[in-house]
């Protein structure tokens, strides 16, 4: 095949009166929520439509399993993701990471789907994967923002994030748009496959047709979660903890301050610390709890209150209904606006991505350039 | 049914010499792996038996998926041992911890096998586990080190790890003993589905007889690496590295001493490392690089040269015959006796468990009773 060559356009990668490109990014979410779905929705609000996929319906009815394989913070998108296709869809999902799954030997039948996701399309991970899995015989979807990417040609269908070019090292809307593909995916499976009711996908589009301006209304004021950053950035370790998607989007926030702020942080499902790093907890440590899942929420609280015994300092991310009663356990709490449970990600995910951000910048780093990192990971 | 009342003998759990239980547990191991493969193995020596299993023929031939489902150090086990399955069997296994597990609604169908691992058999978290895959009609095999436990008597299937009595609340020769009867359940199943030849089946076999004694040789001398104990024990923050089951056994390693030596040490997928934790690595932080497998080790290699070249100070466990090349690139390099890569976490593990417990003495930690943490985690 031919190279395509896709080169940005010089002044849509500008600052635009932001201070970085990531904070840039961060607040072009709403827009790059609003152009991943378009086009992908009927006009009446209660259809997926994919006309870009060869996937057939008859293939898709198909599928028995399906793994999903990336790097870093589409790794961390792919979990989200799999977890919405597994419960709409209740087919088995399979997670990896590219450096991994190439070398295990992956068990692929002609029922199996690779789904490989990444923000460049070039990842070499990620591309050697995709490679092993065509070698296997299974057909792969590429979620990717760059339509013209090896990835994208390579792959036998290609769902195509339209966040535009992002230029931060540390992703922040390729992610969210990776999210938004996901969710969309899921209910077009979840519609082909008969495995949720028109009222119940309706319900979901709706919900997540509110999502832009519900990343607006979070934008508008982010005072009190740059006070918190700058009060975080005087640590050098701290945890996330967090349930079921909680959990994933955990693994993210915690990622992103490493990339930026240098803190190191590591995410724990809340249930499995006790297991072991509970030993790492003592006076005065952050630990961030992601509370966003109702049906977890009380024991979400339990581990919250293990942490906190042992002198944890605990700042709690979770619906405005339950921050007062969060604030008896915890010592700073967050709202993200009301979403559906399996679609919090794409709030919850905004208000770390500013923490990464603030506290990087009161650790006087380079944000958009974080040492050692490189946008796009061209080796294996 | 009856409760049963386990009491461990009073002398069997004295220190016999040794400074702390975990020390003791850790030079028991070779005996552990004897006792747990004895009268499993027949006498020719090319045959698994498993008389206690209620497990069938035309079950284990009918099975189809395998969940395998643990809390901290016994999950660290499953993900070997899972590895081990898929490898000898060609069965996919997926991985859970068991407060995750529980609330995300497990697909599970009439050929799905539960395997749930945990050294008291009381683990709350896991025994939850067990009941809810119960509650959607699987089978359940339990891995545990009491016999008469809540989860041994709540399984459709048990299978004994003869470890004794394990008294010091970081797990060694539990994990290790957990590794064997893995390694065993993975050989009988190829014998039943025919998935390895005889010889295949008696030359693995063969490599496990032999590990009690390269447990034995490496337990000779710890001289070098209780120096390096000594030194990493004054850093705050450290990685470990490594592909494939040295994957596995890195989160095991780090594990260990993030439970008694308080340092916030983080296990990574070595290919993974760049796609953002790299951030973190600075001039003389600390990176373990497990380097066992022969068929990764130029990537592996290649990541090492990824943290060297942002100033880490590189340890690498690997075996004798590359430790002079592995030389060229690390600054301190040790050796494990040779076995088959699949079996290299019976053996690469054990210097890992006295990395721990040195660093922890060099601390001046209570290395037996760590802070915050129980034995046998009987809360969710």
């Amino acid at each position: 095949r031919e190279m395509t060559n896709v080169e940005w356009d010089a002044v849509t990668a500008e600052k635009g009166g932001f201070d970085h490109f990531m904070l840039k990014e961060i607040y072009e979410q709403p827009k790059a929520y609003r152009d991943t779905m378009r086009g992908r929705i009927d006009e009446s609000g209660s259809k997926v439509i994919f006309p870009e996929l060869n996937l057939t319906e008859e293939k898709i009815r198909s599928i028995n399993n399906i793994h999903i394989v990336a790097c870093g913070t589409a790794y961390h998108a792919g979990l989200v993701g799999g977890t919405a296709i597994e419960r709409l869809v209740r087919i088995p999902v399979a997670f990896d990471v590219a450096s991994e799954y190439r070398y295990r030997s992956p068990l692929i039948t002609p029922e199996t789907l690779v789904i490989v996701v990444s923000q460049s399309g070039e990842t070499a991970d990620t591309l050697a994967a995709l490679r092993e899995a065509h070698a296997n015989g299974a057909h792969v979807l590429a979620i990717t923002n760059v339509v013209g990417s090896s990835i994208a040609r390579d792959a036998d269908d290609v769902i195509a994030t339209l966040a535009g070019p992002e230029i931060a090292v540390a992703s922040t809307k390729a992610y969210t748009s990776q999210l938004i593909a996901f969710y969309l995916f899921g209910l077009y499976l979840a519609e082909v496959r008969g495995t949720q009711t028109a009222e119940e996908i309706s319900h979901i589009i709706a919900a997540m047709q509110s999502l832009p301006e519900q990343v607006e209304a979070m934008l508008e004021n982010t005072d009190a979660i740059k006070a918190y950053a700058e009060h975080i950035s005087n640590h050098n370790n701290l945890f996330f903890i967090g349930r079921g998607v909680d959990y994933a989007v955990a693994l993210e926030g915690s990622l992103k301050l490493k990339e930026i702020s240098y803190i190191h942080s590591e995410a724990y499902a809340a249930g499995e610390l006790k297991h072991g790093t509970l030993a790492l907890i003592e006076d005065g440590i952050p630990v961030i709890a992601l509370a966003t899942q109702e049906a977890l929420l009380e024991k979400t609280v339990s581990n919250i209150k293990e942490v906190k015994a042992r002198g944890a300092e605990v700042m709690a991310l979770s619906h405005e209904e339950h921050v007062s009663s969060l604030l008896k356990s915890v010592d700073q709490a967050f709202a993200i606006p009301k979403t559906l449970p399996l679609l919090t990600p794409a709030l919850s995910v905004v208000p770390l991505q500013l923490l990464a951000y603030y506290a990087s910048l009161a650790r006087g780093n380079d944000v958009d350039k974080p040492r050692n990192l490189a946008k796009s990971v061209t080796v294996e």
